[in-house]
């Protein structure tokens, strides 16, 4: 049977090795897909453990097989810290080790640099987490009070995944204003795997946010938004356009949306100078790219419907329909 | 280098053991963001793998390591529901006392009643299985017939999204009748996760629900959803408004919508007292607030499109557009 | 307290017992939802393996644990390509053996064919995996010119959920075009489930592929796409309508996408001769089911937006408002 193939005239292994050096020759010529001989590059699998890490330590006894008790808690905050401390001091130096080698094609003395700036940022980041915590308990408090089917702020933690990305955001955010390469964004990926919520870890969100739903919701890397804000499912605070694509890069590209504002369903707001005023609701499904004054209130205008009744005829099961 | 920085003036074990109190004493402060002392929480990865456990005894074969045969099925089968009963048992049980424990902050005599009713809920969720599974296997069969693409009710099982948001939902709605807590929610978040698409287990759904794509449904905790409804990707059967959140909590919130109905992608419909009559077409992108008479065929109506030839001159390929 | 129940007057293991034999009864019933007996059915979990396995081979070096040099990289691609080609040639032929069992009710004679033609279909998919990688190299590129957010080509390929999307459809692709029952479907929908971005294996793509956030894309089963087109989040390439299921089997249903077309999000083009054609431009949340010349523009024409200023008196938090 096997006889009748081509490539196994010779032999499977014969196939598969001679294989393997055509693959190795096409990754020789096309550097940018892959990473031989790079020892700097950070990990996926670690970056992720860190966020795990980070969710225990924010929200103790949530997600812990054991019981945290006020006796052990101490000593178990104590080690997830330095389980936290250790991965992300890693991660983090290696990204500006990759960093440095890919600008400037090698490390030389500089890698000392690395070091140093490792222990700088790591240890910055951790001494945020208090405020991190502060932060989050109030985004946890404000999607309790919007949601009239959550039951408990115990639920929103468990089991929303609005929460879950706003957590990973408000990390991520961190790491990002700290100048920390490809880290933030491995781990707003994560959270928007999880979730469908994509926050890119550059925008700036203020206090008491809120998600609702959330699968499909976009927030570009320019975005202002202030306090208060509830923003619904299918939501994209977007740029206006990004034709031309890297010319556009570092531009204020993303909506701000200032304080007290609701964004119900799939509502589209796009460009970098689109300003939602204070107070603004936002109406479902509305496409809006220009700037809309504190307080107002936007819904799609003159969108009738067309409502057919049923033709007298039976109705077949296979008719055609949109 | 490390002696740079202000932290490790000490060392950085003593940085991190000053964190750890600081935390420490946060998490005294604001309760509702621990679960210190607290033996009753539900635990979610045991909940996934109740989850998990069910689907293979719903759907024999598909989803186990081992050939099922004629011949092992029994013990097979025996040793599923037996462990998927001692996972469920102690998740519900656990439940059962945070809730106790929340409610009247400690546990008191009445634990005892907590450990009867974990057993007496426990056993009426297993005894229902059965009609879950015929249930499921209308479901099965309504989302093969439904869509062209798909070759086999068995890829449908396999690999559609659709079917593992209805599987769930049909567990978790069983649980959510018996008034058990938190664990329906988890659980049809974890679907959520997987798919992008969100059912509230409160929501009731009737016989050959069929869910074509997916990503982006939302389904609202007080819908009524009849039989033979089928529903594509990013439509919301959702609250015509939560302004006033846990105000508007048990409150009937969301749309009914009755047997036969076809509801097209991103379609939006909202609001408690909105029905979608028997045998209606919702076409996409609709939106709708208001009751739709049986058999009607709803349309965005005066909806024009701006179709603009290009200009004489070659389009640059950096030009702006929406 | 156990006593109370009517399902344990004799014992829970006995209740349990009694449940097993009703649901094996229901199997026997409903063949269409189970798998007794079936000694051919391919594993999703495996399945997924491949698809790791070749994440590794096509961008060497991101997704390892390991440092791979120019010394190791030879023993590394081929013990990975040994790995890949016994696993993929089992889930092969269990697949192929599924369908002929299937189709005739029993295995018979023609088992023998079914390893000659998984040997034949793994090796035929192996020898395509340098022009894969050539194809997935132009996606990352476009996709990185296309993205001022994105900092690097390893940028996209480490976390962009576009590029995990597309380089699963294109492996997919390929055995969808060898005929390989099952797998490509299971395939794509793990892409679907990590990603939000559902993409039929069966859809034709042409070169620079670039899909932007991608959360609720649908790319439908007879889709023609041509080069470097770039979609948005939330785009519907779909049907026209699936009334009547089944018989649209193997109809040409999705629409055509020339060259150099951009659609923006949660636009929805609808329908098998819808044609949009070189070089157009499709605006956000348009619904299109006709066909648009080429280098035209399309956007939503008339929907002027309801603004309404706010009211005299203090807006109520607890206010009404779609």
């Amino acid at each position: 049977m096997v006889d009748k193939m081509d490539d196994t005239k010779t032999s499977p292994n014969a196939f598969l090795s001679s294989l393997a050096d055509q693959l190795i020759s096409c990754y020789q010529q096309d550097a940018c897909m892959q990473h031989l001989n790079a020892t700097f590059l950070p990990n996926r699998a670690k970056t992720i453990e860190v966020i795990e890490l980070l969710r225990r330590i924010i929200f103790p006894g949530f997600f812990d097989e054991q019981r945290i008790t006020t006796d052990n808690v101490n000593t178990h905050v104590n080690g997830l810290l330095q389980q936290t401390h250790t991965l992300l001091h890693d991660q983090i130096h290696q990204s500006l080790r990759y960093q440095l080698n890919e600008k400037q094609g090698g490390l030389g003395d500089d890698c000392d640099q690395c070091e140093s700036q490792a222990c700088e940022k790591t240890a910055a980041f951790m001494k945020l987490l208090p405020n991190v915590r502060r932060m989050l308990s109030l985004d946890v408090q404000a999607t309790f009070d919007g949601d009239p089917a959550s039951v408990s702020t115990d639920e929103n933690i468990f089991c929303y995944p609005g929460i879950d990305a706003i957590f990973t955001y408000r990390i991520a955010h961190e790491l990002y204003k700290l100048k920390v390469p490809l880290l933030p964004r491995i781990m707003t990926e994560y959270a928007h795997n999880e979730t469908g919520i994509e926050i890119h870890p550059g925008a700036i969100i203020g206090e008491r946010f809120c998600i609702d739903h959330g699968t499909g919701i976009v927030i570009g890397e320019t975005c202002n938004i202030g306090n208060n804000v509830k923003i619904y499912q299918g939501v994209t605070l977007g740029a206006l356009s990004t034709k031309g694509g890297q010319d556009w890069r570092g531009m204020k590209r993303h909506p701000n949306i200032e304080d007290d504002v609701t964004i119900y369903p799939n509502a589209t707001i796009l460009g970098g100078s689109t300003t939602i005023g204070k107070g603004a609701t936002i109406g479902g499904s509305v496409f809006i790219t220009a700037s809309i004054p504190a307080g107002h209130r936007v819904t799609s205008g003159n969108v009738s419907l067309n409502i057919t009744p049923p033709k007298t005829r039976k109705k077949k099961r296979d008719e055609s329909a949109e």
